[in-house]
């Protein structure tokens, strides 16, 4: 096995954590005359990072001395949750890190790499997960959350066949697609009519899930929300956004934020929050808000082999776009009876219409 | 080889008929002794049947005496455009006769195969290719023309970005894909709306094309016909269906068809002028009434990698439909950087929504 096998190796170990919520996924792998003596990856958000898991795993601890530490991303060089890696490395006599992306996170980018190297540690970077924890990389380069929108069509592209009634339109393979889409966000955002015409708990029903997203409601009067709601049934956080301030209490799994909200002011609040992902689930009218703020990064689309026709919500409806938005990397997947279309924004192209 | 292999070779050489009209596309092949003595297969509209191109290619007409004929669909007994087929079969001295399908053309349909049999030849039916001729055969079993619809739109359901404008949505792949469905129907309609934004020309620019497809219009005034449309300078035939007589004389590719014209009636009369095949291309309300009337049997969906939102006009939109229409079979072909999605009619399935 060569470097390139073992950053591979790294990245397979850390594409196991399920549970690190806001932090990224990493692997370690501890390597010493060609043996593999230790692999750990971060497994759950406040728990050890994976150079950590991976030194414990060693017979002892003093087999690192002289191996090479390969890790997917920069060690971390400062006292968060746990304290910092690059002090273990550094004592337990680790020769050299392989550091597949430096972090992007300005707390520690770089900080790391100069620790490690200030103590004699060589140190090898290749920048090669573009697309591993993207939302969290795209968080920390953009500073904001990376931003899908979600909804499920017909294929005359209409969300419901008749208006303020919940029309369900795909079937189980897509649903437990769409409980997997929602896992990989750390917060979900529906609109008011959504929130009163589907009434939904805004739940991931998948197993394992330590995390459940943050559930936020965009509301125009917080006092006017009715208590029997199934959101409420679940005892996972739910931020309401609200225009008025709330003259009652609720459950302590409620926060209230009152402003004025637009979308550029709700990315600020998750920004502030570190939330590093939000899938805007509906309505239309929210979905078409954000797109014409031009705030929107991907698109998930399911197709159900239907025709509403007539006088059917069309989907992203209600505020008028003054350019037209392109997509890239049209990708179809078929989830019998129902299609799955994903894209992505494309910022490079401008065609006339 | 065995039969199934010949019952493979002869549909290979059906499907070289690409002028073959309102006529299905028919191969034959000779055997004698496990040898193959000649291929044939109807070619064009109006021109030898493929029994008798087959015939016409042995090196003497004697040596189809006691050999087997092949072929897709049961020959004809009647005098049409070319004399009946049987007669020449019976007077080749064939001994024996393969049939894909019998012809479901009242006019013809069995009497083939009687006329056979009482000249002591073996008749052996097969009924192996359902989906060959699909649109002949659909015309014959339910006595009107199969009827697709096609649109393309962005993947928020809009085919166009300003009301009263015409949107280019998708690029080359997709327009090269769309000019080959059309050149599949026999005629083509479009609405008031479409002929007038859109101006079309409703041509197929393909080569090798012998037949074009009819293009109807449906007008409300044929007085009010601009004359300079771009569908005026292609001289193939042009339908009128208006509503007020002309007082003008046109020229004479154009035929002007007077009535309160509903889909229905729009579909008698094509069946009266026995047209197999018809694609409707827009706009979306003359597609949604066809919807109601419950009269369509194919989409075809070409969706741009584009998000128009707001006020974007949607894809079938007008007429309400009382029950929603499900489809079955949805295909997905990448069409770069476009999808295309086709869909069928699914008449088994009622699902609540």
């Amino acid at each position: 096995m060569d470097s390139k096998d073992y950053m591979k190796l790294v990245l397979d170990a850390a594409s196991k954590g399920h549970s690190t919520w806001t932090n990224p996924k990493v692997g370690a792998v501890i390597v010493k005359n060609n043996q593999i003596l230790a692999i750990g990856h971060h497994e759950k958000f406040g728990e050890n990072h994976a150079e950590i898991n991976a030194l414990s795993k060693l017979s002892k601890l003093t087999d690192a001395k002289g191996a090479t530490l390969y890790v997917t991303l920069e060690p971390c060089s400062h006292f968060g949750k746990t304290p910092p890696c690059v002090e273990k490395i550094v004592q337990a006599g680790i020769k050299k890190v392989v550091i597949g992306q430096i972090d992007p996170n300005p707390i520690v980018s770089g900080f790391g790499v100069d620790y490690l190297k200030e103590h004699n540690v060589n140190v090898e970077i290749n920048d090669i997960y573009p697309k591993f924890n993207r939302s969290y990389n795209f968080f920390y380069k953009n500073n904001r959350p990376l931003i899908t929108i979600k909804y499920a069509m017909t294929l005359d592209g209409k969300i419901n066949h008749i208006r303020n009634n919940r029309s369900i339109l795909t079937e189980s393979a897509a649903y437990m697609d769409s409980q997997k889409l929602r896992s990989q966000n750390q917060a979900i955002l529906i609109g008011e009519n959504t929130f009163k015409i589907d009434d939904p708990e805004l739940t991931v029903r998948l197993n394992n899930m330590k995390f459940s997203p943050i559930r936020l409601i965009l509301i125009k009067d917080i006092n006017q929300v009715d208590l029997s709601e199934k959101i409420f049934k679940v005892n996972s956080e739910i931020w309401f956004l609200s225009k008025t301030k709330p003259k009652k209490d609720f459950s302590k799994n409620v926060s209230i934020f009152v402003d004025d909200w637009t979308p550029n002011k709700i990315l600020k609040l998750l920004t502030e929050h570190s939330i590093q992902s939000l899938l805007i689930e509906g309505g239309s009218s929210l979905q078409a808000n954000f797109i014409s703020s031009n705030l929107v990064d991907n698109f998930v689309v399911y197709i159900a082999p239907k025709i509403f026709g007539g006088q059917g919500l069309p989907a992203i409806f209600g505020e008028e776009l003054s350019k037209i938005m392109n997509l890239k990397n049209l990708q179809v997947k078929n989830l019998k009876p129902d299609l799955k279309i994903t894209a992505e924004r494309d910022t490079n192209v401008h065609r006339n219409n």
